[in-house]
């Protein structure tokens, strides 16, 4: 038996998600149809984590076992010719039994983009949130410092299904940084791992933050309240990104 | 009565051009629509031109009348709360009655991106005609030139209806420029006026002079044929877009 590790880039616009939901198509599921005909044998494939129905990656990360040796530039030039160019493999090698996309994993960095401008702009607008009103970044800087470090972000987390049992919210974000870019700013969030909707729920919590809705005071009461209801709104889907999966 | 002056931009995946076509939405109709529900008149919009299904505008201008003394800032924050995203109306202005988006236009520039890469990329993939194979740049450009200044192109436009009559051909084309940019390059077409799809058919002859299927020699006998068939392919919708109209 061989393992595979694959680099992925794909356009959420459109797609259910990373991972197989009712009523929608998931970017792995159409990468396994795409690999098991390929290689005339049913494939799986295990990512680095799942990424809501919307949300882009530059580089996400996924494993599969094969019975095949592959000839891996052949395997990889016929994948991306029968995938749309909204999702393309970069790379595909072969790695050790030991490597897990998921487990294996030790960090990640996502980029969530902000697109400030009153009027907006249509190229930007499935990769970036347009805010059109004011905001005030000096605030949503500030507040960012508090997530930096280790905490337990519950009061940052949804619940993945009804009912899940409670799991450890603590978590250390490494790297929380806010870059001017054309046309707005990108936040840049690398950690350790992160809880469902955690990065969207932080977002969504700077910009009531920026826009006056949430003091930056009370970033710290919510962080120790644990309670999801204390924080702020989920920012949309479509303006996040995975961009790095580390190991 | 007033007559009002819109530069709009627009993503065109998805949309079927600028004008009425069956069984498609346009984007004429749309604006058109959110214009006659804000003003609760019936208004007709007048475009530069079309462009078809697929093709992009950063700078598409349009004139529409109206009995309506328009607070014109209002009425452009109403229409974008009303359009998508991907449709955004950068100005409303009055303007002269004796000013007509198409007839008045005295030029334009149109670009044509192309991402010069093995693999491709999800971001690009909507904006850019994705070039595989490896392609000769010099000879894109030497092809390049010999379209620039007064030509007849009846060779390189297509008959908008089957049993169109035959139209006067000539155009001047100014500046052809072939600019580098991350991943590829982006032919810039800057003219009086272009025949339908001859952009698209003199980048895709310029496709197929890179990729050795024409010689650049044969350049100036297929303009004097003035026979579409003696010309290269019609490239592909997605990578045009139409940047800005002169008056």
């Amino acid at each position: 038996m061989f393992r595979y590790k694959m680099i992925i880039s794909y356009d959420g616009t459109g797609y259910g998600g990373w991972q197989s939901q009712p009523n929608s198509i998931c970017i792995q599921d159409i990468i396994e149809s795409v690999l098991t005909k390929i290689l005339r044998q049913k494939i799986n494939i295990v990512g680095s984590g799942r990424t809501d129905a919307g949300v882009h990656a530059l580089g996400q990360v996924a494993h599969f076992d094969s019975t095949i040796a592959l000839d891996l530039s052949k395997c990889l030039y016929s994948a991306n010719s029968l995938l749309s160019n909204e999702i393309r493999i970069f790379s595909i090698e072969e790695t050790s039994e030991k490597f897990h996309a998921r487990y294996s994993a030790t960090g990640k960095t996502y980029q969530y983009r902000l697109h400030l401008d009153r009027i907006g702009d249509p190229f930007k607008a499935k990769y970036a949130l347009h805010v059109k009103h004011k905001i005030d970044i000096e605030k949503l800087y500030t507040g960012s410092r508090h997530f930096i470090g280790t905490h337990d972000f519950s009061a940052f987390a949804n619940q993945q299904h009804k009912g899940s049992a409670a799991i450890d919210g603590v978590r250390t974000i490494k790297r929380l940084d806010i870059i001017e870019e054309i046309g707005g700013i990108r936040l840049e969030y690398e950690g350790d791992g992160f809880l469902y909707k955690m990065v969207r729920n932080i977002t969504g919590t700077l910009l009531d933050v920026a826009s006056g809705k949430i003091s930056v005071a009370s970033i710290p009461e919510i962080l120790q309240s644990k309670d999801r209801k204390q924080a702020g709104r989920t920012a949309e889907a479509h303006g996040l990104c995975l961009v790095e999966v580390y190991y």
